[in-house]
């Protein structure tokens, strides 16, 4: 049994602390809007009229907020949380907050002499309800098993991903991926729409290629990921094929504009030399857009 | 035993040709290049001085070109194939063409009493050289039936689209979509590289989520594909998450053009008032933004 | 006195043909449409069944067509335009065309005994009814003397580019240029209508700095032209200030695609080391970019 | 004479004090950087140890920061300049910030009985140097009146936009437009060198028309802006000759995300019904796509 304080009680916070108290920790809350509060209370959660009363006592410390301005205000703000929290507790950070706000919160708590540990989480509110989360832990397998009796009431599944700041940070990249490739896919399936072409047919087919599968498991770690870029697929070629489809589209009068990107990118590519090179090497050529040291 | 003429033996079509020899089938082939030709003499493939040569007499004609101005051309300038092919031959072009241009290629080819038939092929040339195509057939089950004993010397893998021009659709989007993506995945990782995350730990988060499942199979079945918008996860904290990952990597002055043009089609989204809606809904957005018809 | 063919009597080719006439010279017109070569007789052009009619007996015949497709299949098909015109004669086509297919019809009309200049018109088909159309000739000076009795009956100004397919260059880097540029005006200044700042303010500002007077004749002349990359106004600056311009647009909900595509050009330029130079200093970096030469 | 306050004295802080000493005001100086504050006691102002030693006894305080973040903790910080600038003083910020963080700096010093204005300036270091900047005034004929002997010092002519707020509002849009137009000139100067046009034969035509010119005083006041859509020149031969530039383009390697960005919004209008309406309707389609109110 864990003491633990809650902060900002939301469509995750809320069942989250919920499924805190149901797992048997003794959990104070706390949100600026008492409606969120007194529906926790009805699961058995104290009560708090502040954030320092929240924080006051408890072993583990646990936010989630909109951004990082408001983690930062809660917990550092004169008469916020940090002014009454116990030395030596722990501060985790569940929110979803820009990597280098996490940072400076982390640096602050460290300076005050608490644990701080980013831990955002993955997947919907729905998993959140049924305590299926999954936690994306800053921090090494110790910082893990401290903090798994919270966890494991949330959650079903924890990353320790070894670092302070990783867990934010693999959150925010993994949103990232899956929130653009959201965008393109809805490109691809408008795209069938606008030429007749019936989505379960291209469904089926690119569930057997990179197109559905994703390309970190398959084309990737034989080729560029172990710096072979002899071509199995020439960039040449991909590059071809991304300007047919964008002319289709453009006579379809679809706009593609996450495709039109990417054919830039395939062009910038070939100007860098790299035309007959396998089309994994794109990876190369962003890396090289960004300064990043030649492989 | 099949009649098959040949053209077009660049890096695919020279072991395509190959494997219909080695399949026991009598293969005429024809190159502008005299030495792909050699090549496949080699194999035992009858080597043809021109393209009309190439066609006489047989029941199959099979191109494998660079574009469509290239197929064109073969088949029905003056002294092309098309002119000394017998009536009722098929004739199957594998390449990779624009859609647009294969329909008038289909439509000339037909009028002259020719099946026409568009199979393009899926994968890279180490699957051609194993003969582990992946073939998308243009036609229905009658058509795919007819040309299997080819089909199976030259793929693993058979699609049935069922009609005409579904075969060279299906492998455009399917090769927007994994091209495009790549581009996108190389986004994603040299950000991880800049931020100095491991790629294996993101590698390993993403493989259990939509980033590196996409959302063809999770996330939208059970959402916008059967015209549920209530979110699981809002358009609103996809815009904020993508916003953050953008910051980040500019800060880092890494450019990701592509995530950048998604930022703007979620921006959109919540322009439209669907910002509460759930993520899925961004292919609503991108259809309602090539004028496709409400659901 | 010329004797004219003119084909495409459209939106454009219908003034430009009657100010030939009205100007004195001979005009034998046709087109695909045969009410346009009706309103063309009633102004005393001479009206041609075919093309090759069109084309018989003139000194100078000149294309104003939808693409270049229509513009080679018009000229040099079987029957074609070609056939009929005299030796020496000269060909000009006027219609926006492709630059690499424009090279493509110039090369075929050479190779013919013809001589060919690409000159496309810029301004708008209000220009065209009043003889007021800028000419951009693709040729010297003794190629527009030559031609000066006709252009100066479409046009009112003629650019003599010197050299052959630098007419149809020029056109399409004008239209580029002062097309995107459309579409980036309207971004902002939608973007002063979300923020309620009035379109006036916002313009006379802009009247008065590279923003409503563009970059050629202004930031650029004294810096990067000349070599010259020390900083009046930094890299760096330039992206901290588009990217609060970008936050703002998407707190307001309103997408912008291009300057979000800019703004990861000015990212692109400070991971190549430029963060320090003068903003003008994008030239060096898009240049870089497409692989062209360092200056 | 005015008693001055001015804090951040860099790159454009620096001369902007010296004219205001050369003016003939007292002027108090504060800097982090006591390098800085040091060439400026040379010129004859006052140094000060700490903002708030700055800002006491001040008519006017002037800050020149880097950011809002900045400028917020100088003013606002316990023992800021707040705190020791006599009531009834007046804060103008010249630094550029973002228009929402200049709006909650405007709010807390109006709070505290200060009169805020937010006065940025366009222009560069060197117009800095000579007294030539161009200030932006977010606020009336008094206020700029009040201010008059100070601007005049530091610029050359004064923008009186006439409310709070719109100083900074028309100083980023003004940035916005001639930051992006940069990059996108860079594309359009690029692609001259890539098919070997001469970039003054290019100039000279584009000096001539929107291209170089901009829309804002050219095509738009007699169409768009008087809600007049019929078309001098038509979106869907913007967008035809935009996809012949982008073409090119890709033929070339040259990148051109701007202009690849553009094409998508002149193919999203022609899907919303717009292609046979002018091309300055891209500004109807933008602002349809922020959700701006029908026209
Ligand atoms: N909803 C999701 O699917 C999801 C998934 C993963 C991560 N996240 C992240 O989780 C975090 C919370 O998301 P949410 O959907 O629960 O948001 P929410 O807006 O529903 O909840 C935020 C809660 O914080 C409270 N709050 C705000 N300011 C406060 C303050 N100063 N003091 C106390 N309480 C305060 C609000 O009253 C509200 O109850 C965000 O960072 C979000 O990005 C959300
Ligand atoms: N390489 C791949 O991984 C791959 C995968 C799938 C599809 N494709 C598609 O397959 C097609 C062929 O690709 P490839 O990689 O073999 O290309 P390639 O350039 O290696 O081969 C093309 C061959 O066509 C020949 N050719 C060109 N013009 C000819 C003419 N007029 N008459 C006769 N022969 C002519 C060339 O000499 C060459 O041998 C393309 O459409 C390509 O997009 C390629
Ligand atoms: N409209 C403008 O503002 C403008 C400005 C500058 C340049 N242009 C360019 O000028 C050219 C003509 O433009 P437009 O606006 O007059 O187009 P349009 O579509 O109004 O006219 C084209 C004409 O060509 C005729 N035509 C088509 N195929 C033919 C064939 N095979 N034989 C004979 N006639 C045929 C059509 O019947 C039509 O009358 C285009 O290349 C366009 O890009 C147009
Ligand atoms: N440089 C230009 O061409 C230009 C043009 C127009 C507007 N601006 C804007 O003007 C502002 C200043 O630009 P700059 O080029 O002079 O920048 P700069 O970086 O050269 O100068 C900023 C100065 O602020 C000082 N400073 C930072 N934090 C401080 C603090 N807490 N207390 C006191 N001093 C502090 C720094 O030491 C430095 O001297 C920025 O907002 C910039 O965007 C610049």
């Amino acid at each position: 049994m864990i003491k633990v304080g809650f902060i900002g009680l939301g469509q995750m916070g809320r069942p989250m602390a919920r499924n805190l108290v149901q797992g048997g920790h003794t959990v104070q809350v706390h949100d600026t809007d008492t409606a969120a509060m007194a529906a926790l209370a009805d699961h058995g959660a104290i009560v708090c009229a502040s954030v320092a009363d929240c924080a006051a006592g408890v072993d583990v410390l646990i936010t989630m907020l909109p951004n990082g301005d408001v983690v930062k205000a809660v917990l550092f703000d004169e008469g916020g949380a940090a002014d009454a929290l116990p030395d030596g507790a722990w501060i985790v950070d569940m929110s979803t907050v820009h990597p280098l706000a996490s940072d400076g919160i982390a640096k602050e708590a460290t300076a005050r002499g608490f644990t701080f540990v980013d831990a955002p989480v993955g997947r919907t509110s729905d998993h959140a309800e049924k305590g299926q989360l999954l936690v994306l832990a800053g921090t090494d397998e110790a910082g893990v098993a401290h903090l798994a009796p919270l966890f494991d009431c949330m959650g079903s599944e924890t990353v320790v991903t070894g670092a302070a700041g990783l867990g934010i940070r693999v959150k925010i990249i993994n949103n990232y991926m899956s929130i653009a490739l959201n965008a393109l896919s809805a490109e691809a399936a408008a795209l069938c729409e606008a030429i007749d072409l019936p989505l379960d047919t291209a469904m089926k087919v690119m569930s057997g290629t990179p197109a559905g599968n994703g390309h970190f498991t398959t084309t990737w770690p034989g080729k560029v990921l172990k710096g072979d870029l002899s071509p199995a697929f020439m960039i040449d070629l991909a590059h071809k094929d991304i300007g047919i489809a964008l002319d289709l589209a453009n006579q379809m009068h679809l706009p593609m504009p996450m495709g039109s990107a990417a054919r830039e990118q395939f062009s910038a590519a070939r100007a860098a030399g790299r035309g007959r090179q396998d089309w994994s090497a794109i990876l190369e050529q962003v890396r090289a857009s960004g300064g990043l040291p030649h492989h």
